[in-house]
């Protein structure tokens, strides 16, 4: 259980580095180690949260790909499963990357290409739109 | 110039999402449109910040391996270049991804491997570590 919780605030450390808040991250850290959907109370009683915060974090990991819901015929209440939709989390940063080459790419029409800024800038897009196209590769091998 | 000043907002916007303060992202932007080095006095004009401003922007490039500064003969004054080394930026983001992974891999011993949840988390880890090479490969393409 101690080491559940290990678990559980390491990945919610780590994925607070990837936009997500803290306890979405530990939220989804708790649903990884579940062999099968749960419940919302299940939840809040493992990541220690009240049953509105893990109802925000669980919809947050479904609008991310991360999670999925799971309908209770009959009832209200809903189970909560952990996806391995990590590309979704993956394609933002990817966004994020590929901005920054648009970027850095409109500068090219504001210096000479022959010059040595303009063959600096050509390096600098080529380093970060390569870092980007492997990227893409890893998410989408056939494109 | 006006295009100039958008180029240069816009890498300091991207590079804001990169870690790097909005400002220290606009002097580099300023920097790369420099076919030579310049004065902080040069650069403060141009980016219209204090010369107290720039300078601590300065050593933040020069930090991140984005800028490099050359001391002139017999004056305190120092000249500053960008540099193609957004390897620095991208080791960081590598770094962040890798920690992920390192700490998804800590669950392994958590659940058993042959469980639903043992598979889920090999396939999470499997596509960061994925996108982690692939990055690596660009980084350093002869490991």
């Amino acid at each position: 259980m101690n080491k559940d919780n290990d678990f559980i605030n390491a990945v919610g450390d780590m994925l607070a580095s990837w936009n997500l808040s803290r306890a979405t991250g530990r939220v989804y850290g708790a649903l990884l180690l579940e062999d099968a959907p749960v419940s919302l109370d299940h939840l809040g009683t493992t990541v220690k949260l009240s049953k509105g915060q893990v109802s925000t974090s669980s919809r947050e990991l479904v609008a991310w790909g991360l999670a999925r819901t799971i309908p209770q015929p009959g009832s209200r209440r809903v189970l909560v499963e952990a996806t391995t939709g990590l590309e979704t989390l993956l394609e933002a940063s990817q966004r994020r990357a590929r901005a920054l080459v648009d970027a850095l790419a409109s500068g090219r029409e504001l210096i000479a290409h022959d010059s040595h800024a303009g063959q600096r800038l050509e390096d600098v897009i080529a380093l970060f739109d390569g870092y980007v196209r492997a990227g893409d590769q890893i998410l989408h091998p056939r494109t």
